[in-house]
């Protein structure tokens, strides 16, 4: 019967170890909504009840599954020091802590909850061909974080200069300004803070035109990666 | 006489077959403007007359092109069911529809209209190179859908978090955070909600960093598939 | 002489022919600036003469520069209705039009000498990579600037049924929404017009999802053809 | 003993030298976190000592490093005027120099200090591939920043002359448009500046759709170029 168990828990091709796989997903999904639904104001408490009781469920399955784990699993300790296996026990202890603790307490841990979120990955498969492209463009990706960086600090002390004396609310120090560097190197532009004298402006223009092709490289980068790794997969086939 | 009217509607490479398929274009551009014109608050009632009288003369258009294409169809039945067939009913049958129900329904078929445009897609050939472009490229635009839906969420709960506190009416839940998310990631950022503590712009730098190659890969992705379906096109022939 | 002048004039390897070259592109240039100058409101008298006196220069010497070029063209009538004879003429032609006719009329005609900027590409060689790019792409680019125009008005319209009825005087029409449609889906986004509903939200969602990768294609697929051209340049020598 | 500090601070692969570099790159983020705190405004006087301590401190060593690369370097004159003996110098010449002059100007060299930046790039190895990427590509990126700056300054043009007469004071001039020019084909968009009549979003969205295939694609160029040099280098070893 372990044997059977074990079958349907770690296999997801048999019809039975599908089932499981989209169940555990499922719940992953309605466990996610729960929270968020909880987040939302002025909440009836006929709806904190329900929404009470779908955590209750909901952890007691996640719980269920992570025995079950334990028990087909051919090197116990080994699965339970393994990523997943912590993961696994992480996204249910926050719930059997907060019943022994204070009600306060409990909204921290609650985030734990989140990396309930991290099971999905358990069951994708593509995740190794972007694996393989991460490890291609290692170091471009490492030496673009890293000017991005720079470029980030430099825009910043340069704006600061700029803009200081005309708007000292808005660009008071190069941290502020570091704030609209952000927002502008990676074209977001909310729109609370930018230049508004000639030498600033002319500054937006220049540091963008070198900007975007730092901030944005490392997409172009992971993208022919992963050409490459998929190409390298066909090769080998 | 059939087979002539058969290729002028089939080929679109004779003279006429050209023409016939530019004018159906034309037909479906005109019916497109139309619509939108009608959506104009304050419509003098004449301009509402000429609108109608257009609407039903391509509506009659319309008609006897669905009716010749079933007449020259040689599998009849099968050309109904096809995917251009009841594309090609969709377009007219909510004008035939409102003739028989009340007023207010109208509105509501009317949007179904729309679908004409989808008529425009009959018509190109080069299609057929993006289809194949997306068959190469579909694992990782799945993959990096599913991690683009995964970090929209995660970002969204973080600064749900951060902001919650310092802008109550702005970050009010994790559905509120969540069109900031979208807003963000997508780099639109159009300034209606934007974090203001520091612990919020250090997170929202950090997700930006992480997000925009997440984000914006799959059009990288979809551009290099295509430059190998169209290398592997020329190999071919 | 006239091999010494047309020596000067059409190569840009020789010493005098740089200089040549240099001295018309400086010209054009200062053309722009003083162009640019004369919208600024408030000018004094002096300064308006100062830009006057300029004008007046520019044009004697693109006056000179076009009367050399006929003249040491081989095929005189060939040149003048060439490409780059055409532009130099209607770069030089509205400021002898404006000397016959009301001043009022002459503000439209100044538009034309922004022409003169057309100048700048006959010396630039690198152009015809791009020209080589183009032709390779071209399909793809008219399919997807296709799709953009379609899908641009399917959410056009699909934003007015979801925020016509909460900001009537935002999306007014769907021709409103149009440019909502734009600033969202290139992502600039400059928070004059957004959704407010959850329905507008998530379908803005949505359709970003779908959008981003169809918008921002075009600009893969040059970049991608830029390599494949400078490949196949790489390959013939 | 020469010959022993010489490897500690030219080679980065024996362990003593591991703990040399990653001293001095130290030493430089703490003295830009240093120099931003220093522009927040409303330091405490306590503050204020704390940082030029650590100001002190920093420069000293960076004195230090300063003259051992003297000592130990076999070409004592070339070392000086090398790219990062230079870099090395004007990262410390502002502190003493602002020991003997008045305090007001001393801010204006404080400046130079972020030289210490560049120091940074010395260590890094991967940047070699971004240099050959560059050469790669240098062709097509000129082009492109320059095809960059004339749909700019056009499109500055195009706009002012649609919006000048409903918004004169926000497109005042050419200059002002720019504004508009750079935030809006960069995408930022930051809601400062935009079109509000019907000629002017038409054109808008005109110069977006030939725009962003413009100025986006210099990213692509690097993004492949980058893989290229990746691919040679692979070749070669």
């Amino acid at each position: 019967m372990k044997t059977k168990i074990k079958e349907i828990i770690e296999s997801t091709e048999t019809g039975q170890g599908k089932i499981f796989t989209y169940t555990v997903q499922f719940l992953i999904v309605v466990s996610l909504i729960t929270f968020s639904i909880s987040t939302l104001p002025n909440l009836s408490e006929s709806t904190i009840r329900i929404l009470l009781i779908i955590e209750i469920i909901t952890v007691a399955l996640f719980t269920l599954e992570y025995i079950a784990r334990v028990v087909v699993a051919d090197n116990k300790p080994g699965f339970i020091i393994s990523f997943y296996g912590v993961i696994d026990l992480i996204a249910i202890l926050p719930f059997y802590l907060s019943l022994g603790i204070d009600l306060r307490a409990v909204r921290i841990f609650r985030l734990l909850r989140l990396f309930r979120i991290l099971k999905l990955i358990r069951y994708s498969k593509a995740i190794n061909r972007f694996y393989k492209a991460f490890i291609i463009a290692k170091e471009e990706l490492v030496l673009f974080t890293f000017a991005s960086l720079i470029l980030l600090y430099l825009s910043a002390v340069g704006i600061y200069y700029f803009e200081n004396a005309a708007q000292p609310e808005q660009f008071k120090s190069v941290f502020h300004s570091l704030w609209w560097s952000v927002a502008t190197l990676t074209t977001v532009g909310y729109g609370d803070i930018y230049p508004i004298t000639a030498g600033g402006r002319i500054f937006t223009f220049c540091i963008l035109m070198i900007g975007l092709g730092v901030v944005a490289v490392p997409t172009g980068l992971i993208a022919s990666a992963l050409s490459q790794a998929r190409t390298e997969e066909t090769k080998e086939n």
